[in-house]
């Protein structure tokens, strides 16, 4: 009755929901198995999690469904390996970001360090939530895609984005902070993104394009460590209101955090000013200020870029308990509200027309 | 008497001292000038301290003084921009590495994280300053290419190799150790490094080829944080004995090392055990012990992973300090020293042949 040239042409009818390619284009059908009146294919996904999931799914299946002597329908499903994946991206690539057009973004903060582990994104997430409180309507772009810490940082547990036909609904946090992470997408938190510049550019660009951002008076990026592709793809295609620079007492990490301050002088992204983190710690015992990591030198550095010093934060264990546990928004700081206001009152909109096209 | 055509064919004959091509052909010469018989020309350097610099600049004047009729040769030194470096790097890579036919290294240990700050560095520099006290000849090279640290725990002040016939001869430091890292290439310690992933790339595969290494017992990679271009070259391209992932005791920094150790796994890379760095801090006024970043969990990472747990090492502010001031090789770890024994007796050697060409 049915053979496997009629359901490979009814799947080739199946359109991608964001690019409009067909499924069979995107190497998304594998394995068409045709016994008499059943009919089976195996559906592979980018990531086993991705929100137009059961979308995919279904359409392919009611295509197949429709054939005439057509009885019943087995659907599997499989993950792309590495290289799939690859391809599949550079194809989704070619369009531009449909998302992009229904986004209003007032002002685009990136938090820069140059050097892992002196608080990046720690900052990024205490920004995002001083803000937030002040009453802004406030976004998180993770732009670390094989180091992630935001999602962890505000869920509990593993949370998936939804799709919308205009694009990726970012996860919104508890008190309403829209999150977009790679780790968002992957069906396990720990799950390895082994992959090379270009793939790392695209994420980065899909985030910015396929997101569904919506209204958004602020839009904080966490930046990852390093002058590399990620950095170069956040300061070349989005429109940056300016960057927050992370630093800590040691010698070593400033060396490494003027590089960061280097390249965006290099590529004319303003810096908004200096956070000192972990730059003491109150002993628990004594009540006493400790300089763990030596006497700051923060003043010296905003003095020689020429930016001012935003604040110094303390090493504070609770912090670093509520991050673990996902709940970084119930943390006090009056100190960070502080700077939120600051950065809030300096931060110029974006030189260049969000609808900028990457 | 003399021209511009004659000064020009002169300088084509002129050889890169490593890859043997033309100073011409490799961009390396701009702004021939001849005014009578006073020739000038620039010579353009990928970075202005290339240990070659004298060579190539003495070649090069000797080659238009050996015309006839010229009286004065006058070469001045411009810097390549980061396009013209791209283009030259992309041009040298194309021959394979010289120095790695006279290199015999026993064993090849990288240290890894995946997440950034948690003293990956510090853990390779002391690693190798534990081989070294043992008694065996170690080198290290740093993989992070824009966000290296190991020069500065080493040197007081900037350092810069040397070159030979056969490759870039490493910088030695006090107790002899053998280091190669972009820094020593650059200027000025803190200028970035604005690369995407193919330049980083070709930058460690030249550290392993073209690095005259010599008889090493152990090497040693610092990785980078993240699990993008530096780290993947370096599992494809170097023969690695194993790698040694370090960690912190925060939920979030065992999340990202855990990718980490998946890339190695993907890879068929061992790993050879954990370390746990910012395990706890000594109050100096009290002298207990406090677990600043939360209670230990390295034995459970290392149970997961089915590896030893090496040792779990303290925040001294010593040590922060010795490494700012460039006096790593002071530091005196029993501790370390023991994991260095026991890795020392753990590390095979590496499965493909040392020759190995990337």
């Amino acid at each position: 009755m049915v053979d496997e040239q009629q359901v490979h042409q009814a799947l080739r009818e199946v359109k991608h929901p964001e690019s409009g390619r067909s499924l069979m284009e995107l190497g998304m059908i594998r394995d068409i198995r045709v016994d008499d009146k059943q009919v089976g294919f195996t559906v592979v996904l980018p990531f086993m999690n991705v929100p137009i999931k059961d979308q995919i799914v279904n359409e392919a299946r009611a295509a197949v469904e429709g054939l005439p002597g057509v009885e019943g329908v087995d659907v599997e499903l499989a993950e792309m390996t590495q290289q799939e994946r690859a391809r599949f991206m550079a194809a989704q690539e070619k369009r531009a970001g449909l998302a992009e057009q229904f986004n209003h973004i007032q002002h685009v903060i990136a938090v820069v360090s140059g050097k892992g582990g002196v608080g990046k994104s720690l900052v990024a997430g205490l920004l995002a939530v001083a803000l937030r409180r002040e009453g802004h309507k406030v976004g998180v772009l993770d732009a670390d895609i094989t180091g992630p810490s935001i999602p962890k940082m505000f869920f509990p547990t593993q949370r998936h984005p939804r799709n919308s036909p205009m694009g990726i609904l970012p996860v919104e946090s508890e008190t309403g902070i829209k999150i977009m992470s790679i780790n968002l997408l992957l069906p396990r938190e720990d799950e390895a993104v082994i992959w090379r510049g270009p793939l790392i550019s695209t994420a980065i660009k899909q985030f910015w394009g396929d997101v569904l951002w919506g209204d958004l008076d602020y839009l904080v990026v966490d930046l990852p460590p390093g002058t590399a592709d990620a950095s170069l793809t956040v300061m070349q295609s989005i429109p940056l209101s300016g960057i927050v620079l992370v630093t800590s007492p040691q010698d070593l990490a400033a060396m490494v955090v003027k590089k960061a301050a280097r390249m965006a002088q290099t590529m004319g992204v303003p810096i908004l000013g200096v956070i000192e983190n972990m730059s003491y710690v109150i002993c628990p015992d004594t009540g006493k200020q400790w300089e763990l990591f030596g006497p700051s030198k923060a003043e010296t550095m905003a003095a020689q870029l020429g930016v001012p010093l935003l604040g110094r934060l303390p090493i504070d264990p609770q912090i670093a308990r509520l991050c673990d546990e996902g709940r970084i928004e119930e943390y006090q700081s009056e100190a960070f509200i502080a700077i939120a206001k600051r950065l809030a009152e300096m931060a110029p909109k974006p030189k260049r027309s969000l609808f900028y096209q990457p």
